[in-house]
């Protein structure tokens, strides 16, 4: 995957300078707030798909810059409003921002970085008439996302989640902000006629990205993701490893698993148990196939583009390649 | 105040069929908990400044819905994050989003909130040019509020906030929203080049409606204002009345009172007994002044406009006028 990085190295700074610009104001310490995730590093993974997917298509990096910080910006602020609901702790190996900077400003700078989403956004070179369309797309992430997270904390109170619920529930909380990621890049670049194609084709890079994140979440190594182990498993989260763990474990292991699931004060030999279950019955090879026949899916599409640049287009299929193979 | 009483009589039904329109969508309970606080009424004043603005400039109330809609989202959304950072348990007579659906939910809820209104304002019918000008417009309301809210909380941990500062925060808090809806209505009445005068204006008006408000938390009567009286002072919040009276009071009065400010479980007599300390300083007296000379400022600009409608700018004179006289 050298192109992917050699990419990421060569636009990880001008992506970082948009934002970190529109972070800056008064009061210092709300600012503060809002920079301390963002600045923390993380893949940049959806301000990339806006510059590729512009770039595949003949536009330039310049003017798909910000919309790419756009999207990052508005990624950043659905984590640090989900670490306040999941009461997690740590995120790309440092406090997350409610633990350093108390809940009420945690709440406000997430909602700065949402506004500044949209101020990075309306700075777009584009017409008005794409810029609108740009701010279409951005909303129906931001809705789209909203949906998603509700739905992924509702599941925590329920055992009978489906695959289908789940598979509904990644495409809003995940895929929602990848198929507008990509849907920016081709506004970006003056195609609007591709913006469906696009979308669809980041909708299912997305699914692809959160399904490796729940494999991530039971085999990852914590020092390489900067998330603690198993923190899916202490907050119930209905993954697809559990919900296919749960369908075809026997059931008095099924039961064994279940007691531990949702408990906040399970202990670490209690959550491996519980992990050591999960790999029994299966689910990580189901989940592999999944996210691999999604990583299919998404090839196609990028094999039907127009390109107009067959380099950034290498690069994206090293990038829909790179959502399922990480290790972080 | 009749032509105010009709006029917000006969568009209420037309903002809140908006609002609730798009406000539809799953998971149901996320929708219901982002339609608790808009359904459980409040005055409407910032959508109905947008749609009186838009007619007295010459603009119909059709061509100016969804952008007052937008307002009026946007500004239930930040009450909503408002009441869990403050930990505010009645609002508009009954309990907050957080008391009833839970924290996770109601931050959940608030984001949902802001997103609609951006999907509100991008419904506006007019061109292109315009709807980018009134996203900005609400993009630097909800950067503004989000400062004016941190400076809010960060002011109950400090004893010297001086006027100025008050006054800035407030701004920023309240007039910043007032001014974007005042420019919406210019914009939706195909006016921009009138838009700046109208922000003007509508900061003015936010102010006189802040200081009011702050009076109104001391001496309001909580039936009619929906709020639990003295909540201000509980929360040791540096309202234009504190903030007088403890430069105005002899010392021994100031460090009584400040021995009540932000006590969360003071008793109701220490808190009446802080109130009257209050009165006793004359700060009622200096907080109306202020407000009404911010209503002569309101009303100069409003002397100043090319009006085409005097009955709407008849009635955008009563809201002004209603901003510093209301007893909710």
């Amino acid at each position: 995957m050298e192109r992917l990085k050699d990419f990421l190295e060569s636009v990880r700074p001008k992506i970082d300078q948009f934002m970190l610009e529109v972070l800056r104001g008064e009061p210092e310490r709300l600012y503060e707030a809002a920079r301390h995730l963002p600045s923390k590093g993380g893949k940049r993974l959806r301000p990339a798909l806006v510059l590729l997917v512009a770039k595949a298509l003949g536009g330039t990096t310049e003017a798909a810059l910000p919309a790419a910080a756009s999207v990052e910006l508005l990624h950043n602020f659905t984590l640090v409003h989900d670490d306040i609901m999941d009461r997690d702790e740590m995120r790309r190996g440092v406090p997350t921002v409610h633990v350093v900077y108390g809940e009420p400003m945690a709440i406000i700078a997430g909602d700065l970085l949402y506004a500044k989403a949209y101020e990075a956004l309306l700075r777009s070179p584009q017409g008005s008439d794409i810029v609108k369309q740009m701010a279409e797309e951005l909303t129906w992430a931001a809705v789209t996302v909203a949906e998603g997270q509700a739905m992924d904390m509702m599941f925590e109170e329920r055992w009978d989640v489906t695959e289908e619920e789940y598979l509904k529930m990644i495409e809003k909380k995940t895929g929602a902000l990848f198929g507008t990621s990509a849907a920016l890049g081709a506004l970006a670049a003056g195609r609007p006629e591709l913006k469906d194609l696009l979308k669809e084709f980041g909708l299912i890079l997305g699914k692809a990205f959160q399904i490796k994140d729940d494999v991530l979440s039971l085999v990852g190594d914590e020092k390489v993701t900067g998330k603690p182990k198993y923190n899916d498993l202490r907050e119930g989260k209905k993954t697809i490893l559990v919900i296919y763990a749960l369908r075809n474990l026997p059931a008095d292991e099924a039961e064994e698993l279940k007691r531990v699931l949702g408990k906040r004060d399970a202990t670490y030999e209690e959550l491996e148990r519980a992990a050591e279950l999960i790999k029994k019955s299966g689910a990580l090879d189901y989940a592999y196939k999944l996210a691999e026949e999604y990583e299919r899916r998404a090839y196609e599409i990028l094999g039907s583009l127009p390109t107009a640049d067959e380099e950034a287009l290498a690069t994206l299929k090293e990038l829909a390649d790179f959502a399922v193979k990480r290790e972080y």
